[in-house]
């Protein structure tokens, strides 16, 4: 495919040697990126599915047109998804019987480069075939299979997923939906008691949907019984009349309206009143009724039957951070080559203009975003290969399931956040021009903000995250008592001037004395990398589990009121492990690359990720004596080098990622600007050269003074 | 006026009583805020002017509607920017002479309250009054005010103010479009040489402008003399027959089209291809041509001459950055609001859910963002003083007017950053909802967006700030040589451990050994906030300046390398000294508050912000030796231990802001989500009350691991 690379001319590779001096002499002449081989690395295990992906979503029709009412741009999404069922190959992951390919990595991958034709084309395309029709194949059995899931798979049934309610999102088991079990007729009645048990934020609900998934509580007496409540439950419902568009009796809906983004999806909200269903449009594979009202499951407990039930909604948060991810890449695409091409301010040169990645600040504001994306590529293609696992059934065991869903659970916050931070990084870099739509930015952003809270709320993943950081500590020392936890922790964390790691001898070695260059060459190492950030992880993990200890004693208030005063801390364990699981995957990610030079340029964007992170949390290892001040100092003035020697790669770095035209689509990155800045570098130049230039009146001001004035000023 | 107070039942004033027993026994009943005189300080000086402006500004013909194409909001927009000229007294910056009341600050005041209604009506209407009329008053002569303003001011000549071009936005200096006199016809010739030269994202420019003030070289050669260019001058240039709307001719235009928000606004793109306008629609205040082409000027230094003229600017930079705090009002108005009523998981209690506010985290997302929103308050209202103090002539010097616009070049990055931060978090913070139009929160991020980069791009405009920092230091130290500056800063910061400043004695006190409590009530007291902020501020400039020395000696390539290398470390100076302008007017704002219980709150609340500032540059106190490690983690659970002491307060503080329901107009902040959460918890009172709830399946979890595992979880 052709990708940006082949069409524009070399940014600042060659021309823009902006590697001082002092750099060429410490590290030799500045390597080469070989792009195709780094685009290679960054396609990862699913390359040719992405580029075949990549390749289809070029097609016009697939595009968002800008400046569509809503009702336009629900009704061309709607098209899109069924040119998306035909054409898209969008069917991987379900069974070869249906005409599936049992591929559910290829499927998410594929589905990950949807965002960047629209990303409410990608979220309407997830709510059928990752919500809707997946909910069918795994909460369902082999008669749903045959019964409902051809048309579900081929969008002759738009389906909503009907989980969500206006009072109840991030705590599902408490939805007040019921679907209560007649044994005389045998069926359920499915039930909104409340107001706030409105379903709600349901894409297809709105419009397009003819049937939905519903979760409600299962509430069923076997014989002779009292009625009992067994958790939540999935349930087949019709919505409306396919024919005429109209809801079905008993069934009221709303439409949610605009929102921020995402207006080609149709949310709305749904209400039933008494709506009955057969027995078989329940759900059964983790729990049924019998004819009699009796129950059964496979599962005994309730609460690992509804963690299991839930456990397939993973695939969305695999597919967010991998869509997160691409939306990171295109903005960094947009603002570094635009960066690459505006001149704005001579400070060194009467006539000519500095480019903006020249500026340090703009490096600042760009380059270490850009290590961070490349960190989050690698992660998610570890994460792709743990769902792989797990959903391929190779390595499907209770402890990959649970890992899988911790590694989720800290990377999609981490990508959709950075997402939000890039995109809002890079309009601001291309100043007002960032602003106007046809440079895609700002659409982006609008599209991406959702992303941070659905899904599962980023702020609440943290803290699954940190739960089982917490469970995985405590089996480690379940053998020992808790005393002897306490003693461990303090001696290992509770006082920087006990604290005896293996990481003592870094800090020791590189104490004030050192010198800056040498001090910087042991940041650079990848263990002291890793140590430095492990053991923040530990030891913060550690902490929160003493100061949590009194919780598993007292009463279930006192553990609340604990749990509660360490709630930002435990979220601040779950960030540090986020950061780790991505240091550790660009890392891993170094070895794929097999060209020196494109390694070494990879290896200080790792580093500019690293540090960064230390950076960040530099408080957190003065206070407990990981690093001292002199030490702490080099941490930026490191970061600030690596910065500068990143800089003449920054376009490569970019263009690996191997994005066309056709999928960037920001009138700003087409080269327009290069063109602007030339053609007007030209007309001055021939003034001076034919002397038409009228004369400048009298600066009183002296040179070097000047000089300094007018580096970038407002005025 | 009536206020949310005054309609919606308290929130966690008595009923959330969240100080835990230890803060209780510490500091007494917690007090109360008064929150009519809290309102009454917030809004100032110019408090009567707000109000009426608010009680306006309840007009629904005001209000935006959302999901509007953008040619029907432009429509309306402009309808209703007509409707300020005749009714919203929009005229009082205005001369007497003329209509308007000669009040600065009244008419900033209003302005800036005009945000509530739509965004995209105030900045129209700033282009119209803010920019081009007033350029007209500031720039031009009487003769200019007499016959070019009544039009402009009653909008019947709606206009575009036109500066900024596609290649020149924040160097206004370097701009393309020229005017060159041409003698022998008295006119001057408006021409864009080149594309990148257009005129660029100008309100009133793709639709409704019939004239723009245009800002071109001005190049013109006195009699027998070869032409000079005598830099940036300001013409009134006719753009359209007001009757058909056609461009004039030798005008050419473009539409910027969709942007990311303010699409009220009909921003475009102007060209001008040898356009003549007579030689007395030159602006002539600081610069004119006499018809032989001689040019003269009050100010003989084109530097000089050029900064005063952009001066005038300064009154968009004061407006924005009230603007931005207003919206920062509006925003946590609404989330905190919601944060009161909304309920999620049930942590302590089988049946109870806990109030969003109730978790740590959500005060840590919330109630510092309220902190500096406060401390933005107090500083846009000192900003508004002096601002009146130039342009009322009351204190017009060099001085003052330098003062004004590096409080300006401060304070308006630092809130519109706010501002952006702010409403993403409380949208955040609202989950779905918030993405939902009808609670605002996007709408208002939208349109916000580009307050950050637009009137002085944010990072621009903080090197201004730097320069003058770096200024102020040099002056200082002007009378002793540079080896002595060089020793002082030695001296003072460049090393740890020869610290010698009042602080520590600060310091010392608070080694490590001493108990937390006593350490945190040393952090409270003002005096050591206002050092260690200061001394921050300080040090820095210093280190700065002494890097940039050898600048003024080297090369102009040496200058602006040594400049470059340090441009992140003069963006922070400048960050700093914004925080600390925002610290010192929170802390003189205490002084208006005569309440005691009010006072305290408020100081609580004055103490997160400061200390906030602290913790989040807690690395660079700890590397210069500042604060010692012990004192530094007590910064942070310090910062914890006030969100507690806050929260029942948070409704009250965001109350006082004054706002009504027809200001805030969010579907979530009305009280609906109360209503919801009372029908629903009723529904199972009765259910629990009758006996009619469903028993439970028997859970096989231990009740105090329970308490610790539903706490918030995604599943």
């Amino acid at each position: 495919m052709t990708t940006l690379s082949d069409k524009r001319p070399s940014h600042g590779r060659t021309d823009h040697p902006a590697t001082s001096r002092a750099e060429r002499t410490d590290h030799g002449p500045t390597p080469r990126v070989d792009v195709p081989l780094l685009e290679q690395v960054v396609l990862g295990r699913w390359a040719d599915v992405r580029r075949e992906a990549r390749e289809f979503l070029k097609d016009p029709r697939m595009h968002r047109i800008e400046g569509l009412s809503m009702a336009e741009h629900r009704a061309r999404v709607l098209e899109q998804v069924k040119i998306l069922a035909t054409e898209g190959d969008v069917l991987r992951a379900f069974p070869t019987a249906l005409g599936g390919a049992d591929d559910h990595g290829g499927s998410l991958a594929r589905f990950e480069e949807v965002v960047t034709a629209d990303p409410s084309l990608q979220i309407k395309a997830g709510v059928q075939w990752g919500l809707f029709a997946s909910a069918i194949l795994h909460l369902g059995t082999q008669e749903h299979h045959e019964r409902l899931l051809p048309a579900a798979m081929s969008v002759d049934v738009p389906g909503a997923f009907a989980m969500t309610e206006t009072g109840h999102g991030s705590d599902v088991a408490s939805i007040g939906t019921t679907a209560t079990y007649d044994a005389a007729t045998q069926e359920f009645v499915i039930h909104t008691p409340f107001r706030a048990a409105w379903k709600d934020y349901l894409g297809n609900a709105a419009l397009h949907g003819t049937a939905a998934v519903v979760f409600a509580q299962l509430i069923t007496a076997g014989p002779g019984e009292e009625p009992v409540n067994h958790g939540v439950h999935a349930f087949y419902v019709p919505l409306r009349d396919p024919a005429t568009g109209e809801l079905l009796p008993g069934v009221s809906g709303e439409d949610d309206g605009l929102k921020g983004g995402l207006n080609g999806i149709d949310n709305g909200r749904l209400c039933f009143d008494q709506v009955r269903v057969p027995r078989h449009d329940l759900l059964n594979r983790y729990g049924d009724v019998a004819p009699d009202g009796t129950y059964t499951s496979p599962i005994t407990s309730p609460g690992r039957r509804f963690f299991t039930m839930l456990s397939t909604l993973v695939q969305g948060r695999v597919s967010l951070d991998g869509a997160a991810v691409n939306t990171s890449k295109l903005a960094l695409i947009i603002a570094i080559t635009y960066a690459n091409e505006r001149r704005q301010f001579s400070a060194a040169s009467e006539t000519d203009e500095v480019v903006l990645l020249d500026y340090a600040e703009h490096q600042r504001r760009l380059l270490p975003r850009l290590a961070q994306t490349y960190a989050g590529a690698f992660a998610h293609e570890r994460l792709l290969e743990a769902f792989v696992g797990v959903f391929s059934g190779a390595d499907d065991t209770d402890e990959s399931r649970q890992d899988l869903e911790t590694i989720a659970a800290a990377l999609k916050p981490a990508s959709t956040w950075h997402a939000l931070d890039t995109l809002q990084a890079a309009r601001e870099a291309c100043g007002g021009a960032g602003f106007l739509t046809e440079n895609r930015l700002v659409s982006l952003r609008a599209d991406l903000d959702v992303y941070a809270t659905f899904e599962g709320d980023n702020t609440v993943l943290m803290q699954l995250v940190a739960k089982r950081l917490l469970a995985d500590y405590s089996k480690e020392f379940k053998d020992i008592d808790a005393s002897g936890v306490a003693r461990y922790v303090a001696g290992r964390a509770a006082d920087a001037a006990l604290h005896r790691t293996p990481l003592l001898r870094v800090v020791q070695t590189l104490a004030d004395g050192g010198n800056r260059r040498r001090s910087a060459g042991q940041l650079r190492e990848t263990e002291t990398q890793r140590e430095l950030l492990t053991d923040r992880v530990e030891t913060m993990v550690a902490e929160v589990a003493t100061a949590l200890r009194p919780a598993m004693k007292g009463s279930r208030e006192e553990a609340a009121r604990l749990f509660n005063e360490h709630q930002h801390a435990l979220i601040e364990c779950a960030r540090a492990h986020a950061d780790l699981l991505q240091w550790e995957a660009f890392t891993a990610g170094l070895e794929k690359v097999g060209d020196p030079g494109t390694r070494r340029v990879l290896t200080w964007l790792r580093d500019v990720f690293g540090l960064s992170i230390i950076e960040r949390n530099l408080a957190w290892y003065l206070i407990n004596g990981r690093l001292s001040a002199g030490r702490a100092r080099t941490v930026t003035s490191y970061i600030d080098r690596l910065l500068v020697r990143l800089r003449p790669h920054a376009q490569d770095l970019v263009d690996a990622f191997a994005y066309g035209p056709e999928h960037v689509r920001a009138a700003i990155a087409t080269g327009a600007e290069r063109e602007r800045q030339d053609e007007a570098r030209a007309h001055y130049r021939k003034q001076r050269a034919t002397g038409e230039e009228p004369r400048k009146e009298k600066s009183s001001v002296k040179p070097a003074v000047k000089a300094v004035r007018q580096a970038p000023s407002p005025a």
